[in-house]
């Protein structure tokens, strides 16, 4: 494929802080970089990893006083050859900087172009790359280990370990299409379904993370849910410790699903407050209930709020919505400084939202409800889900061609499948049409 | 006086970018960078000016790959040994290296301390520190200018040129003290004063530039005015391209002042629309006729608006409305396609402000209404003003002491109470207390 070395630039940083970055890369960075920038001797001269102090001018008016740092090629984020110039934060400066490195040859770099040129010149693979955007984006420290173990390339590695399994499999098996007329076995049908059933299992463990990685990434969705009044809104203003949700005495304050985020040692949460669930004939009420549905389907884990009240020893409320295998329901029992002869069974958690008792144990309990395990990879992209599926497809195809005595070629075909799919995540080595490159890099911020 | 070295830590970039650059900063820098920092090797072992790729870790967990470039004392900003960590611009990142920076040692930075380590380590004098907040708040060319000069020097060594000139003639006045007993003239009396003179109309021009150094910062301040209903919002908005102000056929239609910028060349104007000038009972319409003479009063330029179809020939509208000296009016005629026989002397600018005829040449006249010459050095800081209002009330008792034969050592006096103003703007080799560099750097942004 062609790859673009032409020169170009972008702001590295926000606007509005002390300092703003401006980052040149491509073929002639250097060259580019000298004509605006007047240090002790030109960068052209000087050695990569230094950092030069001088000013930037045109026509002998200074435009700014600077640090310029030089990457030579191939030692750089791109591979090109890179200059940073560490300017003073202002607007003006920017715009000048920018105006006068276009003038000189440079052109506005397109969102995630730097990062797309890492991939293109082999110093990251595609999951690498993509990496890079999740961990600009994480906001918690599980969301940072994932982004990070991607980015650091632990990620391509398990999925490169599967391929390397997958190509030995077809290496046998298109052996014994080389010796076709001669019907010989080199590999052991029997250990040949062992050693797929094994991979089979370890991507659709990988396929089952996405929905923890998923929820990792853009907050765990937790729905508190209970009958009207038994202080749902309460609940999460307490979680929260601010005012965040409405509340009354009268129940059916809240209406609407409310959503808040909440951090628990490193795992980020998305609370949704919903309308309490009862019968009603009130339209509008009705609308409410049916967004509480909907928010219980979407929970990870759900809260099932209830008043100690209601609660006659031994005859526990019990929820009336379904609850799937994949969702944790925790059971929830409110005021309970209104009874006096209660004892919430071991697995319901007492508590008092009004004053805060027993929030730390459900803060603990939302918690250990999150299995994370930092030893497993996990897969936190839904176009890396969406090829994982391709595999684990057409590796079920090649399970059951297998019991049905499938022509070894075709056999080999589908485990093919199975290593282009895995392949597409990683991308290495891979030449990506440029329609699905800038479908990748363009939700990346300018100048990454 | 004391000066910290103490190690100070701070984010010298906004948040939301694709980098955040992380600055260390103080005695320990280095080592404190080492304890997060794993290089090829440990930044004490590199050279000032290098840049070095590596992880910040914690207890063997990544939190980000970044790049170190480290500037060893004195060859840095603040004159410590410095290293600036180039991260992931994420907030977990920016809060996790924060965190460990600070757990190693290190302190956060208050606003402007980099700055104020600069100017106690002698790198920049105070004017050009105070200059380095109004570069990166310069929105436009002439305020970038000015910064830009100022920061650079060229503005001390204009104060520190007058202040020489000040300091010979007391070196002469104090030989004469010397000799006191022989009544001997060093300083030929008339000489003086013709020296003094020339001083004191250097002063007094740069005092004046002022006006126009603190209008070119914060934009210049542009009154439109006019008799209800001439066209004065229609203008604005022909002015700024844009539909800002509400216009309609009815007389009072702007009520309140509306402000809006408008960039000229270089120049930023700030546009006053005001409420028409009329007599009027009615109490709001007269507050907001009391609300446009502020806006007079306040204007540097003054654009006074009529409509063609009043202009009767040889009588033109005049304004009713008093202009100050230092004020420019420039007298515009609205609605020129609306008569056949009028044709506009030539101190008038003849518009068509609904369909933007004539505003080219407005702009062109508004922007020769600043005269900025690049050339001449210009006042900015209200700091400064202050102090060379002292050095004048002190020059001009000087002066008149000269007159009525002030004795020798009253008359020294005075000449160093100039030197003593002056010297305070740049402040270079003087011990300012702590609450005043407080004060002057307390509103830089964190990590300057």
């Amino acid at each position: 494929m062609y790859i673009d070395h032409d020169t170009i630039v972008a702001p590295a940083t926000a606007s509005g802080g002390a300092l703003t970055i401006i980052r040149l890369s491509g073929a002639d960075a250097v060259a580019i970089a000298d004509h605006l920038f007047r240090g002790r001797r030109p960068l052209a001269d000087c050695k990569s990893h230094t950092a030069h102090f001088g000013t930037i001018e045109v026509e002998g008016r200074v435009i700014d006083e600077v640090v310029a740092t030089l990457f030579r090629a191939p030692q750089s984020y791109t591979g090109d050859d890179t200059v940073e110039f560490s300017c003073h934060g202002s607007a003006y400066i920017l715009r000048e900087v920018l105006r006068l490195a276009i003038e000189a040859g440079a052109r506005m770099a397109e969102p995630g172009e730097f990062t797309r040129r890492a991939y293109l010149s082999g110093h990251l693979d595609l999951a690498q790359a993509e990496a890079v955007a999740d961990l600009i984006a994480a906001n918690s420290q599980a969301a940072h280990r994932i982004a990070t173990h991607q980015m650091r390339g632990g990620y391509s590695s398990a999925l490169d370990k599967l391929r390397d399994e997958l190509l030995s499999l077809t290496a046998l098996l298109e052996l014994e299409l080389d010796f076709g007329e001669e019907d010989v076995e080199f590999a052991d049908r029997t250990q040949l379904r062992t050693t797929m059933q094994a991979i089979s299992a370890e991507i659709e463990r990988l396929r089952h993370s996405f929905a923890l990685g998923n929820a990792l990434k853009e907050g765990v969705p937790v729905a508190i849910v209970g009958a009207p009044n038994v202080g749902k809104s309460t609940l999460l203003n307490q979680l929260l410790q601010e005012d965040r949700a409405m509340v009354s005495e009268i129940a059916g304050t809240t209406r609407d699903v409310i959503e808040e985020y909440l951090t628990i040692d490193g795992v980020r949460f998305r609370i949704l407050d919903t309308a309490g669930l009862h019968h009603t004939e009130d339209r509008l009420e009705q609308m409410g209930i049916e967004r509480t549905h909907q928010s219980i389907r979407r929970a990870m884990i759900i809260l099932h709020l209830w008043d100690a009240r209601e609660a006659v020893q031994g005859s526990l409320p019990t929820p009336d919505f379904p609850i799937r295998e994949d969702q944790t329901l925790l059971s929830i029992c409110n005021k309970t400084d209104l009874v006096t002869d209660f004892t919430a069974p071991d697995h319901v958690i007492p508590i008092v939202a009004r004053t805060g008792e027993g929030i730390d144990r459900l803060r603990q309990a939302l918690r250990a409800a999150v299995r994370d395990d930092e030893e497993q990879t996990i897969v936190s992209n839904a176009r890396h889900y969406e090829a994982l599926t391709t595999a684990s497809e057409a590796l079920t195809r090649a399970l059951s061609g297998l019991d049905s005595n499938l022509p070894t070629d075709l056999l080999s075909e589908e485990i093919r499948s199975v290593i282009t799919a895995i392949g597409s995540i990683t991308a290495r080595g891979e030449i990506l049409p440029t329609e699905i490159l800038g479908h990748l890099f363009g939700h990346f911020c300018i100048g990454k």
